[in-house]
C-alpha cells in the first residue's frame, strides 16, 4: 500500500543535510514535529515546526534523556491504522499519527574512540532515538523510518521524485535497515560493557551465493565487495572464489617489488618478485604450472598488453591487479567466464572471526610484517645479502601458507612449498620434492618455516638438497641442535621471533 | 555504590517464577509497579501492586503496544540521581524513581519458528520491553535491570541473601547482559527482515585466550565450552587447541564402530575403526607416529585402563572421549599439563561463519553423511563388501581433511593422506609416499578424493601403488577417462555425488 506522508518527526544528532530535507517536506506541506536542538535548528532556517513538548505537555526532561518517550509520540508512530479500536483510542487520547520518523542516533562508537570517560560514554547511549526507530520499523506497514543520515539520500529521492509517497517495499526496506542499525548500535555497547575489542561484523549488503564450499551447502557473503574491487568481467563469484581472493590480496600486499602470485585452495603455488613484471610472471608460473591450471593470479602492478598476452596462455579462474591497460582487457576478454578484478583498496581488517565449538573465535589478524630489525642471526655464518633478501621473501610467503608450512625460495622465486602438513619433516620433504619435480636446483636456495623445528632432521634434509640458509621463529627446547647442525655444515640461520601458524 | 531497592517495575511475557520474585520483593517491602497481564497475575497471587496506568494517567493503549512509554515510567528509570537538576525535575513532574526493572521480552525468535504469519510475527517485536531494558541498563549506576528470565536466579539470590542491596558491579554486570540481550534480539529481527537464516552468534560467556594462532595476536573465545565438555585436567586451552578440538569432534562423530583419531593442525594423521578399541588405537597411531607426537587424540568409546596404559606411552596434548574409567584417569594424570576432555554433547551447529574481504561468509556446515543409497558404482567392476566399507570409511575422513585432500585406507585404517595441496596429483603422491614411509603395503587399499579427478593420472599413480578401488564425487568433463582407466585395469570406482571441499 502506498502512503502519503502528512506528518514527520525529526530527531537527529547530526544536523547536516536536515535543511534540505526540511525544505522538501515543507514543499509537500508535510507537518514537521521536532524537539530540542533539531527544533531550534529548523526554526532558525525559517521553517514551521511543531514542538514535541507541545504534544506531550512535558518539557525535555533530565538533560534531554526524556523527550519523545510519551504516548502522544510513541503512540502516534505505533498505533495500527487498520484497527478500528486503535483509531478510536488515538482520537480519544488526541494522539495524531506520525507517518515519517527521521532519526540520527547519538554517536556512541565515535565517542568511544574519543574519550575514556565512562559518564560521557554512557550519556551517549541513545534511548529515545532507538525507541523511535524500532517503533517506526515495527509499524512499517504504515510508517516510513529513516534510521540514519546514510538514508537521507533515499528520503530526498522519495520526496523529490515520488511526491513523498512511499510503497510498502520502501518502508519494509527501511525497517530492515532500522534493525540493522539497532543491532550494530547495541553490539558496540555490548562490546564496550564486556571489554571486547570493537570488532566490526558487517551486516550489509547481503549477497546470497550460488552455494558454499560445496554445492550442497547454502551460503551468503555479507560485505561490500565493490569497496575493494571493480569487477571488470567474469562469472558470478563463488564462496571458494571469495576465500581465494581474500588469501591472494593478503599475500600480495606483503611485496613492494613487482610481484605475481598464483594460488590454489588458498595456498600459493607460485610467487616471484623481479624488477620486471613479465619475468615475475614466468618465474611464478614455473614454480608449479600444473597447480596453476585453473588458479587465481594476483599482480601488484598493472597488467600490460605484453603481460596479458602471456597470462592469456594459461587457463585461470581469477586475475586480480591494481590496473589494466585497455589493450590487455581486450586480450583477456577472449574468455568471458574468467573473473577479472581491479583491486581498489586493501581491506583494513584488524580482526578475524570464525565459528568453532558452538561459539566464535575472534583474533587479531596476523599483521606482523617482517623487518630485519627484529630478527636475529643465530649461527656463526651470516646469510649473504642475497640470502637475507630471499629469507625475507620466503617468510612472507610462509606466513600466508596453511600450517604446517615450509617454503623454499631462490632469487625471489618460490621453488617449492610443503602445505597443510601434520608433521614438519613431511612439509620439508614435500617442499623439496616439489621443487625437484619442476627441475629446480636447490643449491644455494633458502628455506622458511612457519614455526620452529622440533628436531634438526628437517635442517639435515634441506642441507642434503643444497639449501644453505634458514629462517624460523625459534623457540624449541632443541633449538641448539638445529643451530649446531648449521654451524657444523657452515649454514646460516635467522630467528624471526614471530611464529606464523595459519589454519 | 550499593543501592537498596525501594521500587520495582515488572513487565514480563512469561509469568513463570514471578510468584517467587514477588514474594521476596514483598518481604523486603519493595513497592511493585506493573502493567496488564503481569499486574493481574500478581494481584491474583494476593500481593499489592501499583498499576503503571495509575502513574501515567493513560490506559494500556493500542492493544498493548503503548503501556510504559511515558515520562513517569521511563523518567523514573532514567533520571540521574546525582544531578540536582534531575532530582528537582522528578519532584516537579511527580516522577518517582524506579530502582529495579524486571523484563522478559516478547518471544520473537520462538514466534518465528511457530508461524509464517507476518502480522503475528511483527506483533511480537517488543518495543516497550526493549526501551525499559535499555533505559535501566544505561542508568546502571542507579538502577538494577533483570533483562530476561534467565537472570531471575541472580535476582532471587540478591533478594534473599543480600537484602536486595545491589553493588555497582552487580548492576554493571546486568547492564552488560541487557545489551547482550537487545543485540541478539534485534539481530534476529534483522535476519528475519533480510531473509537470512537465523544464525546463532554466541555473545557469552567471553573468555580471553592467552593469544590467537600466534603469540603476537590477541584472541577471544565466545561460547560455552562447558556445555560440550567436562575439562578433567590440563593447562589452559589455547586458540589452536580450540580449532583442533572442533576438528576432532566433527571427525569422530562420523563413526559408529569403536574408533580413534589423532589430529595435528586440524587434519587427521591417524584414524582407525575396529571391533576392539585397543586395536583401533594401535592402528591409528601406526598411520603416522611422528605426526602423532604432541597431537590431539579423540575416541568415541570409554578410555579403559588398558587403553590408558597404551595412550600414556605417547606424548600428546589433548585427549577427548565420552567417558573414562577412574583407573585410566590416574594413569593419564601422570602428566598434569595434558588436556583431558570428557565430551558431553556434539554441538548442534548448522552454520559456519568466517570473516573475509571486509565481510563475513556464512554457510551451512557440510553435514552430508555418506550413505550407500546415494552413491553409484560407475565402473564395470563393483567394489567388494570390504572395499565398499573402506571407501565409506575413507570418504568420512577426506570430508574432514583440508583441500585438496586424498585419503588412502585399508581395513578401516588410515594409511596415508595428502592434505592441503594445490594440485590433486600432489595430494595423491603425498598420500602414497606417506603410506610407504610407514611401511604399508597398498595392495588392495582404497582411495577417497574430496573432489573430482581432473585427469586419469591420479588413478594411474594409485593403481601403480596397488590401490584397487576409488570414491570421488565425479563431475569432471573428463570423468570418462578415469572410468575407462579403471575398466581397463579392472578397478572399481564409486561416484559419491557429494564434493567435500574444506579450507
Amino acid at each position: 500500500m502506498d502512503i502519503n506522508i502528512k506528518t514527520a518527526l525529526i530527531s537527529v544528532y547530526h544536523k547536516e543535510n536536515i535543511d534540505n530535507i526540511v525544505k522538501h517536506l515543507t514543499n509537500l506541506a508535510i507537518k514537521i514535529i521536532s524537539t530540542g536542538g533539531t527544533k531550534e535548528y529548523i526554526e532558525k532556517l525559517g521553517y514551521e515546526v511543531t514542538s514535541v513538548e507541545s504534544l506531550t505537555n512535558y518539557p525535555s526532561l533530565f538533560n534531554g534523556r526524556i523527550k519523545t518517550l510519551h504516548p502522544s509520540i510513541m503512540g502516534g508512530i505505533l498505533f495500527n491504522r487498520d484497527e478500528i479500536n486503535d483509531l478510536e483510542e488515538s482520537k480519544q487520547y488526541q494522539i495524531s499519527q506520525i507517518d515519517l520518523v527521521i532519526v540520527d542516533l547519538y554517536p556512541f562508537e565515535q565517542t568511544l574512540k574519543q574519550t575514556q570517560n565512562a559518564d560521557e560514554i554512557i550519556e551517549k547511549i541513545d534511548i529515545g532515538g532507538i525507541s523511535l526507530i524500532r517503533a517506526a520499523a515495527k509499524n512499517y506497514k504504515h510508517v516510513l523510518v529513516i534510521p540514519s543520515e546514510n538514508e537521507y539520500k533515499f528520503l530526498i529521492d522519495l520526496l523529490v521524485n515520488k511526491n513523498g509517497i512511499s510503497s510498502i517495499s520502501d518502508r519494509k526496506y527501511m525497517a530492515s535497515k532500522a534493525f540493522e542499525i539497532t543491532t550494530n548500535y547495541d553490539r558496540i555497547i555490548y562490546q564496550y560493557f564486556n571489554e571486547l575489542p570493537l570488532v566490526n561484523i558487517p551486516t550489509s549488503p547481503i549477497t546470497q551465493l550460488r552455494y558454499g564450499e560445496n554445492p550442497h551447502q547454502k551460503a551468503w557473503y555479507i560485505g561490500n565487495f565493490d569497496n575493494i574491487f571493480d569487477k571488470i568481467q567474469g562469472q558470478d563469484i563463488s564462496y571458494n572464489n571469495l576465500l581465494d581472493i581474500d588469501a591472494s590480496i593478503n599475500l600480495i600486499q606483503e611485496f613492494d617489488e613487482p610481484t605475481i602470485a598464483i594460488l590454489k585452495h588458498n595456498n600459493a603455488c607460485g610467487v616471484a618478485s623481479s624488477s620486471n613484471i613479465i619475468l615475475a610472471w614466468h618465474k611464478a608460473l614455473e614454480a608449479d604450472p600444473i597447480s596453476a591450471f585453473g588458479g587465481i593470479i594476483v599482480s601488484n602492478l598493472c597488467i600490460t598488453e605484453e603481460l596479458a598476452v602471456e597470462i592469456n596462455k594459461l587457463f585461470f579462474e581469477i586475475l586480480i591487479a591494481p590496473s589494466f591497460e585497455n589493450q590487455s582487457l581486450k586480450i583477456l576478454s577472449s574468455k568471458q567466464k574468467r573473473i577479472i578484478l581491479k583491486q581498489k583498496a586493501f581491506p583494513p581488517e584488524i580482526y578475524s572471526i570464525k565459528t568453532a565449538l558452538n561459539g566464535v573465535l575472534i583474533q587479531e589478524k596476523d599483521l606482523h610484517k617482517i623487518n630485519s630489525n627484529t630478527f636475529k642471526v643465530v649461527t656463526e655464518k651470516h646469510p649473504s645479502i642475497e640470502e637475507t633478501e630471499d629469507l625475507i621473501f620466503a617468510n612472507k610467503i610462509v606466513k600466508h601458507t596453511k600450517s604446517n608450512a615450509i617454503v623454499i625460495t631462490k632469487n625471489k622465486q618460490l621453488l617449492g612449498s610443503g602445505t597443510g602438513q601434520t608433521s614438519r619433516i613431511d612439509a620439508v620433504k614435500n617442499a623439496i620434492e616439489k621443487a625437484h619435480k619442476f627441475n629446480f636446483n636447490l643449491s644455494g636456495a633458502v628455506l622458511a618455516s612457519d614455526a620452529f623445528f622440533p628436531f634438526s632432521d628437517s635442517i639435515e634434509l634441506a642441507y642434503n638438497a643444497g639449501i644453505t640458509s634458514f629462517i624460523q621463529p625459534g623457540g624449541s627446547i632443541r633449538d641448539s641442535e638445529s643451530i649446531n647442525f648449521c654451524n657444523q655444515k657452515k649454514l646460516s640461520m635467522i630467528f624471526s621471533n614471530f611464529r606464523h601458524f595459519k589454519h
